[in-house]
């Protein structure tokens, strides 16, 4: 069984390689809800769906999320009619998210609503949101004032402008892992962290308490992958966050981050003048091309990261 | 002021009509909720939908209900996921659905959300829902099988096939009248009621105690159309319902269910022959064309129910 600790964009681009890598072995994603989002009713979990979408070749390769061949009728209905629409709902993007409205609305929990969801699309890996209960990533945003955001309004409403002073999880001291994601760790070959924003995407899981013990626990096996190159974030703005909070904007800031948990980083060829730094944190360094462009580079990806994990046994 | 109980499709021709009609007096619709219905999270008002969408005049005409240059995409998603898709539900419909959801998780009642869509809408009248209380219309059905089925469900979902065999209306004990509503039936000049089906349609507004005693008090100023033309009903199960349920299929039989409300009934040109059986039961009878099939006969219908009601004074 291999294990993937999972954001959005990156993390899927990444399954994406793993699923096509062929390995004949289970493949768990563990993925982020912190950026869940309620809104007109809806349930939208854009980590869980950039991974369906993408997996299920839904999804619009242009924009790397959302459905390709989207039409936007019931939000411009939403505009005309004066509904706050700052968020993109595509038609047919809306109709998954009432499917989740109505899974959650008959009784089903999050993690068996997104295990319906994987079915209906076939995706060949087994979805876990990291928790059923509401954690919620809230960012401290100085922009012309100092505000309190929900991750979704700090990224798409202000279009990640705004400087992040502090980023908070709500809800994750009372948030449990959700069925599944104790025993996928534990029970894992290896695990590997997606390149995805370490402090978004990632730090949201790590935050509820039972899967960071895990986690530590499985340091030994797991492996991250940097969204970091060449000081820049691949997507997003991991990069400028990262320089705000006070951590170095490349590899060495995403491996301080993740260091209690991991025992390999895997950066991309251009930063391979940082590996010594990351070999003090007392990590091992894995130097490839880590820039997933094209179906082929993300196979070769997923077939290095796994096969340098049999080193780390 | 003039206020019409209102169902749906033959309750939005009527208002059309007295819209263009320019009488110069507040026009009051009050619309019935038994045959709203949640589904993914949606509320969906069906009867104020269309009244909505017949005074914006972005109905589809064909039909009669829904929003003209509708597409699908979210159902179809929606289908292809396996989800319960029984209700038809366009892309630019969803898009009010979302809105009301949105109105009402904000704290609104559902008086206060159908006000501001009237406002988004710039529909020329004030349209208040029944009862802000959750009153529903159930049917007890005789299909295959005997089943107790929501309003929609037997409607959509059963094309209305089944045998009507009896119709609740669940809530209606402990619900009160919206805000507005006594006072437009006590201040008014006239009460129309509209040519709605009076078992499906007005019985779930009169379910309401506190309605119904203000209607009986205000019967001397009210006057229904009947929906059933030469025995059939314009639209709709109504006559199979009337005949079920024991009423003669004819105006006569509205006219028997409505007679504790009303003190006039306008029926066609064509049920000029039940003139007298309906004065027995201590009504008075205005014949006239009801059959509302263009604007003109619309405008006519209003004027001429509006007009002869003056001999009711």
């Amino acid at each position: 069984m291999i294990t993937v600790l999972c954001g959005g964009v990156g993390a899927a681009k990444f399954l994406e390689g793993l699923v096509h890598a062929n390995l004949g072995e289970e493949i768990v994603a563990i993925v982020n809800v912190g950026d869940d989002e309620e809104m007109y009713g809806l349930h939208i979990s854009p980590d869980i769906d950039t991974i369906v979408y993408t997996l299920s070749d839904l999804v619009d390769r242009e924009r790397g999320w959302g459905v390709k061949g989207e039409t936007y009728q019931a939000l411009n209905r939403l505009k005309e009619l004066g509904a706050p629409a700052w968020f993109t709902l595509g038609d047919r993007d809306i109709g998954l998210h009432l499917f989740r409205r109505h899974l959650l609305d008959v009784g089903h929990t999050l993690s068996e609503a997104t295990a319906e969801i994987g079915k209906s699309h076939n995706i060949p890996l087994r979805m876990l949101p990291s928790t059923n209960q509401r954690l919620r990533t809230m960012i401290l945003a100085h922009g012309e004032t100092e505000e309190l955001l929900s991750f979704q309004r700090y990224f798409v409403e202000r279009r990640h402008q705004p400087t992040v002073k502090g980023i908070f999880f709500t809800g994750s001291s009372e948030a449990k892992a959700a069925p599944g994601v104790l025993d996928a760790i534990e029970a894992s070959r290896i695990i590997v962290i997606a390149p995805s924003n370490p402090l978004l995407s990632i730090a949201p899981i790590l935050a509820i308490d039972e899967i960071a013990k895990a986690m530590a626990a499985a340091r030994h096996k797991t492996i991250a992958i940097s969204p970091i190159v060449g000081g820049r974030a691949i997507k997003g703005p991991a990069d400028r966050i990262l320089d705000s909070l006070g951590y170095p904007v490349s590899p060495l800031g995403a491996a301080k981050i993740l260091a209690p948990f991991i025992s390999m980083m895997v950066i991309d060829d251009v930063d391979t003048n940082l590996s010594r730094e990351i070999e003090e944190l007392g990590l091992e360094v894995f130097i490839t091309n880590t820039m997933m462009v094209d179906l082929a580079t993300k196979v070769e990806l997923a077939k290095s990261v796994t096969n340098v994990s049999k080193e780390l046994q």
